[in-house]
């Protein structure tokens, strides 16, 4: 381990323990021979997040032991494995915060997220980013320009699920997008969209404050679908990116679909729903989902330095390691919340 | 119109007249300047053509007037349009059965079966081909060598469908292949799927008849889903192509879709299905149906005149014009009927 | 023909007889049943129109007769032929200068701008745009918003060059685009590749005037190549737009090609180049060019209307139809003419 | 290291020492934690082989220190790396012979043949397996069905570098397809792009014997390009694989190209040729090269153990570790050479 600025032994990690997080010391991790330490700089609060601390599962994810949460995170690199000749310290980056095998025929293939034995922060039983130090591999802590800040650089995470998103819908110059939820990720999957020369932009919710955020932010057109269908509101569109997991909003995704249209299925909901296979088979839709993302963190990085996408404009609330409880609770009940972001060093709160 | 052997005034036609049809005569058509009039060999009776008999409509499309079945057809070219000079008199042709306008959006990317303007045979208002000639613009009336019999020029319909599902499933060399529905179209999916390369075919269904055609057609395993759920058969694959319609069939393919597998629908259904999609995220399956298909009669032509695909196997009746109703019937209640054909001209029956 | 403002029965044209042009009377054209009648708005001058007018000919393309030129163009439409339900009198349409068949493997496939008969604007012998009035299908006459300008309307034609090649290359969010050739069809280039979310874009020339503008318009890097080669100069790129034709241009490319770059041909010059075609195969690079373009005016109108693409800015001169002698002069001898535009229709000058 | 039959501590391998070859005693390898331990049953003699054997170097490769040659081999797995779980002892395998870093962009994309930290088999200075023993990352062994034999086993990485083109050329069903240069790669390229469904595969040389070869295994057509030139012979086609490397071959590839076609750069010649750039533009060709192959052995071996590729046919000749120069020299002066194969092990010879 080749490190200049030695942190000490003692760091401190927020842990969650079914339904409580606590701040406890804990060993500074030691990188592996290809990991690298990294000085945690701001940590973005996602949905799973509160998920885990309100429900203490996901799914099939439970939390059975203490866990540290937070998988949106930036920092600055304070220590190099043995091998890693590709990063030094003092690199600012935004942690990719997803380890995987490199052997499987998904890894091989260049579809990593789809790893069976990927190893990502903060999903049962593997810690996250509230803390101060944590170890990745160092082709996932991926160096960030000075024009990037700390938060943006931890909102890189959830700007790769919608550069995904986009990837898999390919939208073109020319396209009518169309984006379901403008929660943070639906938000940036309509800045995304129109990054990649989308000539018309919606974006749909039930939420008025968020509808007003995606206006600010450029969409075309907002429609409120809780005052009118989403078809009376909306012409057809080629691409739908739907992200609320909103049964009827996944539905009426089809009803607007143009022929040939794609739809990515991105927010969470229920687990099984009706859909129209009849419309998938005459209009010749595509219907795809995302799981996490890969090979996303490099353009991310690219549309938050060039400015075609604002991150910093999601920040909503700025909070300590021992904060994290309000913040969690912010995200859940403030309707004005987008994207807290948690600082786990001690400098700044 | 240029023509060497001029057919007479009067022809026949069948024409379904609410639930009954009836051979009648009807005037020789006459090419526009860019169609060819085709005197018609060999019909194959779909699945489509049983339903408007027994039903009168299928989904929107209503039987009003006294409408001409067919869509499977094959024939000789008797007579030029004004303008046609890419085909000649006495040409063997399959016919594929859909003109569309040729400048809308959807005609000028390339997926003309998607335009809102297509006239396609026996679909309401459009005549079909259970008569002695047709007229077809004369892209759609697709040379055939002597290898193809006026059988299988007539089935190049069906496995047109079988080989647009593949091109939008994307089979490759090595790709595990599952066909759900062991119908004509799902023998020749399987068939396509092989001639693409997959490595392993499977096909699927409740009829042991059937599953044991699919074997001797050269599947590697098939699988009575009577008997036991399809997941404790199959193995995980990489596509399925799915012909059956039916919404267990159509539930089950998902459970033995692999990670990033492609699901084609083909068979129609229910309108509406429960679909599992979390599973649909989680191993970011792409879903996805055909209408008809573009584009895919050389690859068919080429694929059944190489000897890829066995067309002539299908067929399991030959009736004359007057026999339609003991065709019809026959497709719907011998257990062994795959492909019945019907022959227009008087000449053979 | 309906049309509500019927133009008188004479109208006037610029010919291209030899090496010279005149202004000359000729008869309204008529529309055919899907065409429309389309008064001339703007026009743009292109390289090809001045090298017809010095050379009589490019490549087989020999002006015998006189003939029209232009084929960058906008108007308004003013009649409407007996089968045309898609378009009305009195809108603003941006002409795309191409008419084709429909029905060749080529057109039916979607690639129509590789149809064998097709019909293009100012390429003898079809006349093209330097006309009060011109007939066009109305498929090809696009509408624009009101945003757009009669010039921007003209200058659709050269972005859907760069459309077409953006979209041959890919171009994703986070790719490094490098366009050799500060021309209006590199500028254009250029500004497509920001569109599509490309991190980077750098444009290369030998005319450093030209590389001010490409800055000014928002390239990361310009690179003068007449002071240093180009592979001293930038980094390693995933895509590269040819837009010179310099055979020292194509062949520089391939040496700041990263692995899988696409390269695209866009520029017109000598018909063989010596190429490094280990480098090809070793950096398994991807090699294409472009010939005109096809279904690229919608999105091309989509860039211009939102803004992110700027036409108007590329317009260095204004003419009227007895002036064309100037514009075209102009375009060859001024260093800092990118796009004369010539206005047919007397009003204006 | 998880073994059941231990080999001795001493085995033999064959080593190059400039130009002439030895087999000499080598310790038996021990694997590393993700690797296994091979015994080789068959290595088949590549080009390359003789290349380095004749001028101890290619291009920028040069063997300055003793090299073991060989990278088309097969064997059987004879022990395990202490993490590897997915492969057993006894296992036989095909393998293939390059490990990859895994964590580059490349590899990470799932274009692990371009990791600029590739080691390949007999690449100086990584050794081959002319050996009795080789160790290879487990990902790399892939296991091979009875139905394929030790020379097939082998012979699945030429297959690989023609499934890998094959896919780069997108072929489908209905393709016309030249293969140009009938030598073992070449073959097995027309041999996959029938397996892919291709409705025409034609092959072109100089050499009148690998054509009959050629027409053998089921080529459509064959054309000797020493009596007339390539355009003369044959129709315009859709994909060009060209194996043969020599410049005029290439050259005239363009000249038989349909528009839209394919060509895919696969034998290596002259770093620099003249290419005929105007038709890469006119008919917007897609021209690109492999360099090996990455994610082909699955797909190779299911084409080999269905029948639909012959690799057994290939071979000419059986030589054991002491007759390897005899088998190196085979391959180059006899005109009935395809594919000699060596058994590095002592008991068959």
């Amino acid at each position: 381990m080749t490190t200049t600025s030695a942190p000490s032994d003692q760091t401190r990690s927020l842990l969650l323990r079914e339904h409580e997080v606590a701040v406890e010391p804990a060993p500074v991790p030691e990188p592996g021979p290809h990991q690298v330490l990294i000085e945690v700089a701001a940590v973005g609060i996602c949905g799973s997040d509160v998920h885990y601390y309100e429900h203490g599962r996901i799914a099939d994810f439970v939390v059975e032991a203490p866990l540290v949460l937070g998988h949106e995170a930036s920092g600055t690199i304070r220590a190099l494995g043995a091998e890693v000749t590709d990063r030094t310290v003092g690199q600012r980056v935004a942690m990719e915060p997803q380890e995987t095998c490199g052997r499987c025929t998904q890894c091989l293939a260049g579809r990593y997220n789809l790893c069976p034995q990927v190893q990502f922060f903060a999903t049962p039983p593997v810690h996250g980013a509230f803390a101060q130090y944590v170890v990745l591999d160092s082709s996932r802590a991926h160096p960030v320009p000075d024009e990037i800040s700390d938060e943006a650089a931890a909102l890189i995470e959830p700007l790769s699920v919608a550069v995904w998103a986009a990837r898999k819908a390919r939208i073109e110059p020319g396209d009518r997008v169309l984006v379901t939820g403008a929660g943070p990720v639906g938000l940036l999957c309509a800045d995304v969209a129109r990054a990649r020369g989308a000539s018309w932009v919606g974006v749909s919710d039930t939420n008025d404050t968020r509808l007003e955020v995606a206006r600010q932010r450029g969409a075309n057109q907002v429609a409120n679908v809780a005052s009118a269908p989403l078809d009376q509101q909306v012409e057809p569109v080629d691409v739908i990116l739907e992200c609320s997991g909103a049964t009827p909003a996944v539905q009426a995704a089809f009803g607007v679909a143009a022929p040939a249209a794609r739809i990515v299925l991105i927010g969470m909901g229920a687990p099984d729903m009706q859909l129209p296979v009849a419309t998938i088979q005459i209009k010749e839709l595509e219907v795809t989902g995302v799981f996490r993302y890969a090979n996303c963190y490099p353009a991310a990085i690219g549309l938050a330095a060039s400015g075609l996408v604002d991150l910093d404009g999601l920040v909503t609330g700025k909070f300590g390691l021992e904060q994290v409880e309000a913040a969690l609770t912010a995200s859940r009940t403030d309707p004005h919340s987008l994207k807290p972001v948690v600082y786990p060093g001690t400098a700044r709160f």
